[in-house]
């Protein structure tokens, strides 16, 4: 498999809990970190998701949202990785940033290059990435 | 707090349904235009969300979609805000345009420069931003 | 209607499954693919949306991810639809690229320059394009 996704981790389900349509699976990765992703139920049957099942987490980058000087605030969004800033490439419009985990974990966000100004994004910058856990596609080898 | 993401509305907490994986969040933005976020029910509980709270709304520019002539359809997506192109600023790919409502308030969206040519997205156009409620996040300040 | 988005597949809505937030739409197009969308219920109730009922399904480009070799992975994406690559134009971060269905439906992405040079996205190349059901608007012409 190859993805145009530039971020794909590879974990374990550590947890799933279903609704009517949606359900929540949580994934443990070997870093310790834990992402949740909401998938269709439907998905979840057909991949067969159950707790210690291997699963790759895809995320695009231009789904990640950073964030810089974080603690005043709390978000909804379930997938919060702090880190620092590694790489910035600059387009016209957009501008594409690596943020770095503690682990090694690079994570590779699509922002906008007045949001990279703004934020102070330059390598050395603590900054959060910020994925909704609608935003994650979970993957299966076969 | 600096985040990324070029839309940040602050509002009040109006309303919030829950399903098993998912609720759906009603704000009321001081301009009186409403929005809706589908977040995961764990958010609800752990950013204490009840009518009154006061959040901000955050949305990326990327899930930000725009209409013209929009007359003839409706969708599914639950946040339609019209208003008025007033920037557009073009890259190879993409181009940056804001929308800005009759309130004030501007609505930045990425679209590709092939759709700012097609719709004709020039400054003083009428125009619908439109954004899914799963693409809002919404933040506590804390 | 003009849309932003890259992407509008004229279809009938062929099942509508509701839980309590969200409702998961399944949609025939008239190439016999089908997508499938995950909308609020709120908005099947207003858009009146049955089985047989006309629909258009919008899905903004940055919102489509492509993978290549893709027999050895299955996804949670609900909507992976198998072409070939028929267009690509880079810009300095990122592409649009353009995969072709079988039927001759044109599905187009935008995806990081380092993506396409990654998965060798050159024409003729066999490509799929994959997307969340939650990324998918459903439109209802009035």
């Amino acid at each position: 498999m190859k993805v145009s996704a530039r971020n794909a981790f590879a974990g374990i389900v550590a947890s799933v809990h279903s609704g009517a349509v949606n359900a929540e699976v949580g994934v443990e990765l070997p870093s310790g970190d834990k992402l949740v992703a909401v998938i269709t139920v439907e998905s979840v049957r057909s991949l067969q998701l159950t707790p210690g099942k291997p699963v790759v987490a895809l995320i695009k980058a231009p789904w990640v949202m950073l964030m810089t000087d974080g603690s005043d605030i709390r978000l909804s969004a379930r997938n919060c990785l702090a880190g620092k800033v590694t790489t910035v490439n600059a387009g016209a419009v957009n501008a594409e940033v690596v943020v770095t985990l503690p682990g090694g974990t690079e994570v590779v966000a699509i922002v906008t290059k007045d949001a990279v100004t703004e934020l102070g994004l330059v390598p050395g910058v603590a900054a959060t990435a910020v994925i909704k856990a609608s935003s994650v596609i979970l993957g299966v080898r076969t």
